[in-house]
């Protein structure tokens, strides 16, 4: 086990109804308020009229920015940073998935300096000095982002999408209400479990190896994401296994499976430079992704993929070679991905095989943790990925 | 899963040598600092002399709070608070296990009101409305203390052993250095261990067992800990698995497994009543008592009992009854306790048959879950327990 530090302060109301908390948390702040949100869904489904309810109740002066994308932008930031200074906010209220909340916390660090907040923070890493405090109510299972510091924007002129996390950009509380996921587009589930077994996988499959807890959560958890989805895809009404999902998601990411390991993070920024160039769902990147990337590693640490399929998939390991075991545990994940319509080459989302060397140049590079990872792995992964 | 509320701020600082994130830590609080410790250990470890030398490199004014017993009494308590007020005390550091940190917590909440604290908060269940600051060096895995909000003290006179917790009573930060638990006592180390495990039933062996992520987790940290202490028994300076034992301590009970749980606690109070009128060690107790309070109670819900068998024991589980698998289950625990030189008899800890009735007069009745416990109920488990 890796030397660690581990603080999460973020303070999560869960189950039905959970909203009911909202008043006496947005007691702590002044009455202006900036509510983000998407692409108008929330107005569908109830949730937007009873965050207004609320809000007038607490005499809040409510200010919107909505029309936060997936893979959310520099521009929409920039609206937001402006909308805080103009309007003297006082807290922000991220109502949606990913996107919303990674958008609000980049708008958290911009708005609390003079500096450009693209520069500074996604680009150049500085320290975030101050942050304007925001709470989130989610809508989706799937990036995490309701109970950690990171976030994730995208440059789309310069074709980069890259995070940057900071210990002030916790959300101060997130209300996590399972029945909210109900009405979620079944694409739109299929892909936020993708994106929480990735989240698992870039924490699992990396160094050390030595019987680490967290590898033992992380299993837990795996095979408890993967029944649940199953339910949800039949019952998208079923109660249970939309609550696991939603927890799910925010286990997979709160940092108590990254305890103690590497971590790996690069299929994530092949994705990343995946969606800066063709703006794909970043689960439908991830499905395409994940299994190559496995594949192209999987030698350095076969016995970490032996002890994956043998306990997440149950694969029988008598008679077989390591690396038969490790290729079918790996095999099953993209099968599972297969069966669940998650698609698994670059073809299925319309990215060309041609645009593999430009997405490969674009990729930011990280130290990976099974294989150092040069340019040229990256290209090869997505070879594979064709 | 049931609704559920959860914030854990602790900042932990876990890994060899984690002591040098204390100055850092210390910059926070003013210059009168309360060291609160045990029998002296530290003193033979060098812990107590890398503190001091950080205290005075910080130019910290110490004062020391030292001699907190296992089972920490009401009288250190006041001791402690009597010695906050004299010292106008800005900041306490605990150094060692549950119990020191546990009395810390008392004297926390205690030294923050005019009114008694006993009276107050373990009987009268009060508001803590401010606490003083603290902070923990953990010197041994097993309470979780280091991680949550509540503790344990014990009227002695009185013969009542009772906890009290408040989200104001979160260490504000937690070192967690695995090499400080190379020295201890074998005898305490089976102890911690046992504690461990117990934290982890108390959720776990609780309703709702509807297939929640929380209870996938709690086999894994099970598994983990039975393997780790075999590891650690056979070699106490096994730098992995005592960092293993050491987080597991915490994840037992910093509220993650507890998630959406009901949980039950009735083990827990019998084993205060046991140390209350006999000062036997907390994990001793809780060896008694756990398998026969499992036998007591498995009836109620025999389809847990027989995933406990077969995920965490590996009993096959083909032919039979649930009723046998169940049993075998708990039956393999229980002899695991034994294997690992844990009593499992009140005669072991010179508890006689007779004590039995005043006893369970004097245990505190929660709900329970499974089993919905009266005082009958209580001697019952009591009796099997001889």
């Amino acid at each position: 086990m890796r030397d660690f530090n581990f603080c999460n302060p973020v303070r999560v109301h869960f189950g039905q109804n959970a909203i009911r908390h909202l008043p006496a948390e947005l007691a702590d702040y002044g009455p202006n308020v900036l509510l983000i949100y998407g692409g108008g869904s929330i107005k569908k489904n109830g949730i937007y009229d009873a965050v207004i309810k609320i809000m007038g109740e607490q005499k809040k002066n409510v200010f919107e920015l909505s029309g936060v994308m997936a893979n959310p932008r520099t521009e929409k930031v920039y609206e937001g940073i402006e909308m805080v200074r103009e309007n003297n906010i006082d807290f922000m209220l991220a109502v949606g998935g990913g996107s919303v909340i990674d958008c609000t916390k980049a708008i958290s660090a911009g708005s609390r300096t003079d500096k450009d907040f693209w520069e500074t923070f996604f680009i150049g890493r500085g320290e975030c000095q101050d942050a304007l405090p925001f709470g989130t109510i989610l809508t989706i299972a799937a990036t995490g982002s309701e109970m950690n510091s990171g976030g994730v924007i995208t440059n789309w002129e310069k074709k980069i999408k890259t995070s940057y996390g900071h210990r002030r950009l916790f959300p101060k509380f997130s209300i996590l209400d399972p029945i909210y996921t109900y009405t979620l587009p079944k694409n739109q589930m299929i892909y936020g479990a993708v994106d929480i077994l990735s989240h698992i996988m870039e924490a699992y499959f990396s160094y050390p190896d030595d019987g680490n807890v967290s590898d033992d959560i992380a299993e837990a958890l795996t095979k408890n994401v993967i029944a649940n989805l199953n339910v949800a895809l039949k019952e998208p009404t079923n109660y249970h296994a939309r609550a696991n999902l939603m927890w799910a998601s925010s286990l997979a990411l709160n940092g108590i499976i990254n305890i103690g390991k590497e971590q790996d993070w690069m299929t994530h920024q092949i994705e990343h430079a995946l969606s800066a160039f063709y703006d794909i769902p970043h689960g439908a990147g991830l499905a395409v992704v994940h299994p190559n990337y496995l594949k192209y590693v999987y030698g350095n640490a076969p016995k970490k993929f032996v002890r994956y399929a043998a306990n997440v998939w149950q694969i029988p390991t008598a008679g077989k070679t390591e690396e038969k075991i490790a290729l079918e545990g790996i095999g099953r994940l993209q099968q599972y991905f297969r069966e669940i319509g998650a698609p698994t080459t670059l073809a299925e989302v319309n990215i060309p095989a041609e645009a593999i060397g430009e997405i490969a140049a674009g990729t930011n590079l990280l130290p990976g943790s099974y294989h150092p990872m040069t340019r040229e792995d990256v290209k090869n992964v997505l070879l594979l990925c064709k």
